[in-house]
């Protein structure tokens, strides 16, 4: 039984992580920190959670956590304080899973292009594991600092790894045109995510400007062992849950349908968590798991890849709980499937 | 052509008044005033009226408003806003319908208590006129100051105002349950309105402490010359528009559902916006209309109502213009059909 | 390790029922049924359940399930088929929880009135067990036969039950107004739940003329030791999953809320699925568990009474594994918490 | 007073065809024909329309059309039904709008090989232009048959026109990701369409093998004067109206945001229905309207478009309606805008 703390408990992704782990044979939780006032039981926060779980959170407290013999902490805090409190607690040598942006991208310059501020922790930049369990899995297991992936990320990065990898398509000029649900936008209530602005309505933002588009590249570029370019686009879809990601790219050489299927089938042979699939993935079918689903196409000269998941589960809080698993040895699938 | 102001352009009420009216043949929109700063473009704090109008909002300024020849005013703003900014406006001559709920009781004392803070104006509060154009036409027709009625009040009045003016049901104990959809919260993000929580969800909110309640009452005992008691139960439903009112009363007599029907026929022969339904109503059916739709059944010794609005038209700014139809003597039907 | 069957493996409930079986630790899946042609891979019915279970189909044959070593069949028939296809079961000594409406009315003229057909099995209706755990948990742990109860009946007899148990209301004309999500409808499709009629729309209902109100009659009636009578309305609502029931009464004497609350916190004090909440409830907050969620207050003169669950989960198929675990003795939460 | 019929009057696009012929001053809508039985009244197909319109729906019948006056008829039957029911009335010189895709491809061969059955009257194929107002105006002014574009096709064609007109894109390889409400997939319901299945669910469909590809293909080479060709993705959105293009093209040489802009708002100017868009679209602020609107950005190498509108209204009932003020010489926002 490993202790855990989850710091930053109000939004969606500490409730689902707090779901998650409710579940889990191996874990405890011990702490819930908040900058709200007057520590809040965390049912108060999250409704759903009455009776499920009596613990009230606390502030922020380093020592505290060390104290309660906190073995992993989960960081659900903004982009931006992960990098100022986390080390802290890596300095006192609790392993962390930061679900932030702050550690994911490698080069702090590319940090600062993209995010408009210089990185705080160059130190403990250096050490963090990208985690994506699928691609740097091995790493993952022995990290103490894991940068838990974005959602739209896991989708074009899994969804096009086996294209790049075997050098099926050309690196540049790589089309992903995703779509999210609401919830990917965070709890804090804004205009764009008012009920009425956002119901029956889909809209592009961010066209260009998108702070996963470095996320992707890196990524893809691993695999691909060589520079890899996209022009990435998300849109808003009037629905809770679930992103679908649809890619475009140029093959090297002519592909069937049924030869993209064979390499998607090979590439994740050993990987519980993807399903390809022969007819198109919909969200709805990863509604509530940690599947990311993938189907893939030949289309007039053009591969055509279809990736989806759900944002919260295995877009934030559930590949949290896969990396956790793998931290700790245990069968990736524990308390997930 | 009569020259119109809309106080406050920001919300769901302006912008669905803005749309009718600029359908209306007889009307000119000809200013539009905001507390926002810096003269913003209507079509800038509502992007979907892009190329439709060209004004500018402007600050609210009285003199400024009798200067541009304006007619009629329409307040759009906040409870609370209209009792000390109309005074003004009706000081100088011009007319008003106002949306907000300030104008709507009679009794100041009642609106103290439901509304926790005093009446500011009493003078033209003497003086206003409940816009409900199927109850209270004539007195709209020579009013200065409408005060445009409530988007639940609406179907609840409409839907019982056959039976209570008939001595069919009794007058206390009856059941009000309201199911509405979000744009009736209004255009200011909030927790309860952020898509995520209230989208795929249920709930009843201000159970027993609805403002809506005494505007109910006030009309049902006008008709029924009798005080009528409700119990008022108001729920946010995952939609945009459209309110449901599902209404129980207890019979003074038996009745067949087909006597009941007869009775709302007989009671709305004249008024073309009340549509009695052989059927069960469905909101959708009201979806951009200024109709209200009623059906009405007999159920194990009690009757059942079935009322339901697009709450934005029929709802406040579609009742609104016809209020203004009969305010300048055209068919009440101009602009809305 | 016990072996459970689900009988007509297309529908929601069955989904449904799979998805929580896999994740019980005393359950294993023998068989699916189905009288869908060719026997498919039920991951082919619901593609979800893609690489979570291998079996595939079969046409239903009562000798096969007993050869096969069934200890339990799950009935997900469509009413009617239920009382004609569990016989061959239950006379094979196999246990049955049937999640149709075949065997939950007591009195077959009950039955035949509301349902328009005789009954066809006599024999087992008069041993059939009324499937709530919460009020009948003694009966069902030694029951071969569960009736399982529907989705609205469980909102409103649990919803009501505390009041009725003590005589704190009056037993008739009790209003009940219900809410439902569309997957309550089931999965054939049909214009009324065709997304673009349905979405953006509410509704009533089968007003006046709905079965489940014989079911909520019989059950308070149960609990009160007298004939109950409620007027019962339920309505289509824009969402997948939940269901939420006001419902308004009589009391018969004078009641605080606080009075209400401390009456429901003590008739459910050892009930873990049933939360009395302070505040008011949500469906949201009930969505893929099996609470149930219930909040009381004292208004006007009415105690008006507000229940929520997940319609598949605690109205369907989470009750169903809650009727399981009490079959065999585990605590009621196995699998399910 | 021009007289029109609605061929096929059960669907979605005849119900906003009706509600917006309501509305223009010009128009009388002289007979709706069904393959219904019993003469059903309009407005019990269409239980929004009760008091609106009193018509009974008949079964079609060339001569009664004739001799009921009729001048113009809209078509909004299934593909395939067009082109055997038109002709009749073509030969009695009544003027024809086609809602559906049996006149839209010029060549039959493309005709047969997407529809997989050969045309059945080439005469009137020959004859039927392109209705498409802002490129194919002055041919539709004076067509006896006008083929009403597809709902994908208007915001794919109008949103790269500008490119592919002035040679600024390569014209192979464009990508058309396009995201529809359900409305546009009719209205007999189907598992794909059944509320529980594509609520809170985004896929795609029909991957490289949408009827829309030809149609976009056809028309886009006519503004380019060159062949063209694309890679169309649709993808089903839970909303009930409103289609959303993201479409990727190569520049032929470098752009900036701003010379795109320029280079739309000139070829537009004179086009009141397509509104080039400074800011991002969204689907909601074209919702009930006719207006395509349109952005476009330059990201990384690519252009990207962005095109919306109302898939009922500017993308089949509305067009229609513009094509009908073209094809009698008045203002073509008459009864729109």
């Amino acid at each position: 039984m490993i202790r855990v703390a989850i710091l930053g408990g109000s939004g969606y992704t500490a409730l689902e992580l707090i779901r998650l782990l409710l579940r889990h044979p191996h874990v405890q939780i011990a702490a819930i920190t908040t900058t709200q006032p007057g520590r809040p039981p965390i049912a108060e926060l999250h409704p759903s959670l009455l009776n499920r779980i009596d613990l009230v959170c606390e502030p922020f407290d380093a020592d505290r956590l060390v104290a309660a013999d906190v073995d992993v902490a989960f960081g659900c805090l903004p982009h931006g304080a992960s990098m100022t409190t986390l080390p802290a607690l890596l300095d006192r040598g609790v392993r962390v899973i930061d679900l932030s942006a702050d550690y994911r991208l490698r080069d702090p310059n590319v940090y600062a292009q993209w995010y408009s501020e210089s990185h705080a922790d160059l130190a403990y930049l250096a050490q963090a594991v990208y985690g994506l369990p699928e691609l740097y899995g091995d790493e993952i297991a022995t990290a103490q600092l894991v940068a838990n992936p974005g959602c739209y990320p896991q989708t074009a990065i899994l969804g096009l790894a086996p294209l790049v990898a075997g050098g099926a398509i050309e690196l540049s000029g790589i089309i992903v045109d995703s779509k999210s649900g609401v919830s990917g936008a965070g709890r804090s209530p804004k205009l764009a995510t008012h009920f009425p602005e956002c119901n029956e309505s889909v809209s592009a933002y961010s066209v260009g400007s998108h702070r996963h588009t470095p996320e992707i590249e890196q990524a893809l570029s691993d695999v691909a062992e060589s520079p890899v370019e996209v022009v990435f686009t998300p849109h808003l879809i009037p629905m809770d849950r679930g992103i679908y990601t649809t890619a475009y790219a140029v093959p090297t050489r002519p592909f069937s349908d049924e030869q993209l299927l064979e390499l998607y089938r090979a590439f994740y042979a050993e990987r519980p968590f993807v399903r390809v699939r022969t007819g198109l993935p919909a969200t709805k079918d990863t509604l509530g798991t940690n599947f990311l689903d993938v189907g893939v196409r030949s289309v007039r000269g053009r591969v055509v890849v279809l990736a989806c998941e759900d944002n919260l589960v295995r877009g934030a809080s559930g590949v949290a709980v896969q990396n956790l698993n793998r931290m700790y040895g245990w069968d990736e699938r524990t308390g997930l499937w």
